[in-house]
């Protein structure tokens, strides 16, 4: 059975991890800082609506302390804006022909990889995890942890996407191996739009009609510049088998992954590879996108004054709405 | 009008900024360490087959302490795998809707601009710059310093574009606004996929067979991507008018870019833009480029183990080479 490699032990990386290392696979994780520290001290804690487990496998710092295997699975699990860097450490620690899967939201991620690395892989994350504190993270989806679609980028798919999506099936997660996984991650961009203004106004607080807004632009962008995109939004029938959303005991929601990123102060966003994204191809194309060009603005005045989620209102988010992207 | 803003003060940024200052053009600069204190302290000298001169601008270490104006042209002229941390850098300063050019070679510069930024402008750079040492650079063309082809991305061209191309007139650089400049780009770059092998083996060094291969690759990726590219090399007659290459008395040829970051034991080479941009092309397209690769490896290795221009020999290099990319 491959070795899989969780780099980047966050929120989505860390239920990925622990549900297969409690499941049996053999699992290396690359994480950091207080969550590697307690990851090697105490394991990682999984938390779901049905399932309470606490996952022990080998944990590093960086990838050049791993001892890279031929067959090694690689699963990339940190922002988008750290891509990058993460691919140069990968290159540097000898890394060369290993399958690697791109479980970040954005749909930039695989093209930075194929750059690099011969064979790459899409994965459009459907899994509502919070990192809770160092060595503890939570899954509110069940029965499942959560749902993948993956494959090859740019398209088809192979033996990799299958091994892989054995070992998820076996660790509760549900995969579903696609022709054009790029289509599903389109859609799951689509939904990401709000993920910033949901950060700025904070979870649960009434929206108006901005998603419909930044989801009319980002729609008419994609339809533009000719890419295929799916729904994987909430008619998805596959969310109603597999992944309710449910409260887990005593722990409270946290949002989605830019309110987690804000609340942490993070230095930056991902909001400029979601609605980011949308404002390159609509100018590549010659769309207007107001909306999503005022929320990455939104985005980089949020980090600059280290708000926290909820200190936004949604009169400021419409303020910064100007008629010229 | 407008000031012209030079970001990366080093060969290509040094003799342009040179330029644009000692013809009359308000430039400031933006630099680091030895170069930032050299010109400071004495300004930048500039010299070339036919002149010797010294800049007086302004120059400051980065983005943020630069008072900007809405009518700034921003000049990129950093390596490709520096573009990015630059554009946070512009955008956490305020920077916004101000024209940004990308006088680097590469073709992705462009693209992550305008994810953050709405006026973007592509440049071709044919300028045999050097950087001498902290305060000196060369350029070795004659009677011009340089030429440049220039235009907007994805297309078109406007004023800032005329005005940028005014300027540089008066600076004694040759300047072509063009309607497809990315065409253009894609020409210099066929060109650019031998600065790996000219590093490696040094100046003056037969390269074999190695020169062709690579271009043969590089054509057939872009022949398979549908993307248009113009011949900007030996055969373009506006090189002849305007870019004599000749020696500049006491001044020794220093090579091409990527020998250039070699000599000056640099963390990361160019290569990833350039060899790189055909290995990416060719793996969305179906088209193998194992020479490419091979020199991509080769770039990796050449900056893991701080090898100096001429370390290499051909025979190093075509044993890189492996059937399957």
């Amino acid at each position: 059975m491959a070795r899989v490699v969780v780099y980047g032990v966050g929120a989505i990386g860390g239920v990925v991890a622990a549900a297969l290392s409690t499941s049996g696979s053999d699992v290396a994780g690359i994480a950091r800082g207080a969550q590697l520290q307690a990851i090697r001290d105490g394991g990682l804690r999984l938390l779901s609506p049905d399932t309470d487990t606490t996952a022990h496998f080998a944990c590093v710092g960086a990838p050049s302390e791993i001892d890279w295997r031929e067959d090694d699975l690689i699963l990339l699990c940190m922002k988008s804006q750290d891509t990058l860097g993460a691919l140069e450490q990968l290159r540097a620690a000898g890394v060369e022909n290993q399958h690697i899967f791109c479980l970040q939201n954005g749909v930039t991620n695989e093209r930075f990889a194929l750059r690099r690395f011969p064979n790459v892989h899409g994965a459009t994350v459907m899994l509502p995890g919070t990192f809770l504190k160092p060595g503890e993270v939570v899954s509110h989806s069940s029965p499942r942890y959560g749902m993948l679609d993956i494959g090859q980028f740019p398209r088809s798919h192979n033996a990799a996407d299958e091994t892989l999506a054995k070992a998820m099936e076996a660790a509760n997660i549900a995969v579903f191996v696609q022709e054009d996984v790029m289509a599903s991650k389109y859609g799951k961009l689509l939904m990401n739009l709000g993920n910033i203004t949901q950060a700025a106004l904070g979870s649960g607080v009434g929206q108006g009609e901005l998603p419909a807004l930044l989801r009319a632009e980002g729609e008419a962008v994609l339809d533009a510049a000719g890419i295929a995109w799916s729904d994987v939004g909430k008619d998805d029938p596959r969310r109603k088998k597999f992944m309710q959303i449910k409260d887990v005991d005593g722990v409270p929601r946290a949002g989605g992954s830019t309110a987690q990123s804000l609340l942490r102060g993070a230095a930056s966003l991902e909001t400029e590879y979601l609605n980011g994204e949308i404002v390159l191809l609509g100018r590549l194309h010659g769309v207007p996108t107001p909306v999503n060009a005022a929320m990455l603005r939104v985005a980089t005045r949020l980090v600059r004054e280290a708000a926290k989620p909820g200190q936004t209102t949604l009169a400021d988010l419409m303020a910064e709405i100007t008629p010229a992207s």
